[in-house]
């Protein structure tokens, strides 16, 4: 077993999920893995020592955030992105592009890269794939995304055909940037919502040696069956001795229906953002804490759950801090969430090396399937 | 040294100055003391783990705010207060009176009681010296506060007189109904800013025997010189076996002074509050965490401070996540002012038993005085 920088060991497979471990500058990272968004050098109300508690290995950065504010170049000079937030376990940037795609103002596109006003303040940017390997290196990144275009869905064949050709010829300019030895570079494969499309992409991709490869611009708007049709098929012709990263997905059902077709990594804000909004997974099914029924309710949370939450509060201290607008909600229905999530992966991790994925696999889909859309018992 | 619940022991005097310890059913409280003021069943921003860390040894509830929500027999039926919230040191409620005098709207006042009605949906209340009581007794509460009327200031001579007059009937009557042997019960010195009425109103106040004596009525507007001459007068002449506590109050240069004057207990929301708005207490005096000066600071808010905040995090950090409307950002201000407060009492408690109280009080007023309204270093 290889522990250099960028080695990806696969320790065992079970059907298409594997449990495996990827090496990075700030250590390893156990796969299947799911990654706290930590947008603006924070992941919302959370300190890095709960992050650590919950199980978070790795932190993601968005580039277009950090750049607007406070700049890469300030957080260069205050040490890197780690020294900064005070997280020294793995960090993977983004590229900046979705966020440009979707957040900025009047973008102008051209073959060197997009021009756009910033969301805050109307100031007028540039980023091309050279100036986003720049900034992520400048952040001290350990797994720096390639700039791609992301397409708006729906997009016709033609929109689609050109794009990847376009992310194409800036994965190859992001990789001639990279300078940065103690940074990985993943490649990225769009191609919408056709298989045919994301074969051609993964082709042109993969043919650039990187040390891993993502599936990008899923996540869109489309229906989330169109996407698990796509990766069950997609999944497998990945490279199996490289980390398969699926791109900001997605919901417990999404994250185990994906490591079912092979994916490795994931990353998405919903965790976060909706215990802010008062919703919590639980392995009874996603609940909402302020619903009447829990208003009394002395008991925990999740029943089959040992996080700092559900160790110490009752669903009706929860419900009141929630109905009251208090900070103390926010923190301690994140804690939960993530906890949750790092666990579903943990869980995964341990079934797939006992040889017992399909048994867990199963069990979480009853449970998901099912419940995910009602309130918990 | 009497260690039974409700024992005032001092231990060291240094002018007016007293370090002593005071017994409830949660454990002791080492005096001089700051109370944090946790209003809805939290301390703003902070788990109870983390008052401890920053050496809180007493949380404050509000009696009217949780009456209102979720609501007093709830949070009973849930174990009481204490188990509610998960902190299991010493909790003080008040009376409600404040609040129903500066929040809750269309009052009306008679010997029984007040009628008001709630400032969160216009609902009918009615709160008396009796429903004062039955309220903290159902909170779990360790120490109660009689109910009070709190005057709007300025007030004339003789609505000073006629309010001091009716407290002194609402004592006697939140004595009466006192069932709870675990909770101590202290009564609150009205009169305005008038010493005259404020010895009228200790005398009234101290012919009822009780665990501890309070000042009311301060903090409401008036000029704070004010307040200290009469209390520098008036907190040497409250009863010495007794804890002397002065509610609502106040900056660290007040409590410095108050302590002077031979108080012993405080509470305020001021750290945790100002904390939110990017204000923060050092012991270079005051400082707001936005000033561009702090931009590229890579050093800690306060380099005298040893709170988790100043381990960790740089000022430039602390200025991005504040601009940025994080809640982290409440939270590490909200860690590094109570911890300031925390360490000011820490500090003067040991000052007063090794006799150097006056030097501590001089080092502080230098420090404050100046430099309170300035931004730090």
């Amino acid at each position: 077993m290889s522990e250099s920088l960028g080695s990806f060991t696969v320790h065992a497979k079970d059907g298409n999920a594997r449990r495996a471990t990827l090496m990075t500058a700030h250590g390893p990272v156990e796969t299947p893995t799911f990654m706290a968004v930590g947008t603006k050098a924070t992941v919302k109300a959370m300190t890095p020592e709960e992050l650590s508690q919950v199980g978070t290995q790795v932190v993601l950065g968005n580039t277009y955030h950090l750049h607007l504010r406070p700049g890469e170049k300030l957080i260069q000079k205050m040490g890197g992105l780690h020294k900064f937030m005070n997280w020294h376990g793995p960090i993977l940037t983004d590229s900046g592009g979705f966020q440009v795609f979707s957040l900025s103002q009047l973008r102008t596109m051209s073959e060197e890269g997009v021009e756009f006003r910033s969301h805050l303040d109307g100031g007028k940017y540039f980023i091309s794939p050279e100036k986003s390997m720049e900034i992520q290196m400048d952040l001290g990144s350990d797994i720096i995304m390639a700039f791609d275009e992301c397409l708006k869905y729906p997009a016709t064949d033609e929109e689609i055909k050109k794009s990847m050709d376009l992310t194409h010829r800036w994965l190859l300019r992001s990789k001639a940037a990279m300078t940065r030895a103690q940074s990985l570079l993943f490649g990225i494969v769009q191609g919408g919502l056709s298989l045919e499309h994301r074969k051609y992409s993964l082709a042109q991709v993969t043919s650039v040696e990187l040390p891993g490869y993502a599936l990008g611009g899923f996540s869109v708007g489309e229906p989330i069956e169109l996407m698990h049709e796509i990766v069950k098929d997609l999944g497998p012709m990945m490279p199996e001795s490289k980390p398969r990263y699926l791109m900001g997905v997605g919901t417990p059902l999404d994250l185990i229906l994906s490591i079912d077709s092979g994916i490795d990594m994931f990353d998405c804000v919903m965790p976060t953002r909706v215990a802010r909004n008062g919703t919590l997974y639980t392995w009874a099914g996603k609940l909402s804490i302020k619903r009447t029924e829990f208003k009394e309710d002395p008991r925990p949370l999740d029943l089959e759950c040992d996080c700092y939450t559900c160790t110490n509060f009752s669903r009706a201290y929860l419900r009141h801090l929630f109905l009251s607008g208090e900070i103390l909600s926010c923190r301690l229905n994140s804690i939960h969430n993530l906890h949750f999530y790092m666990s579903l992966m943990k869980k995964a991790r341990e079934a797939i090396a006992a040889g017992t994925w399909a048994a867990y696999r199963d069990f979480c889909l009853t449970r998901f399937v099912k419940k995910e859309t009602q309130v918990g018992n």
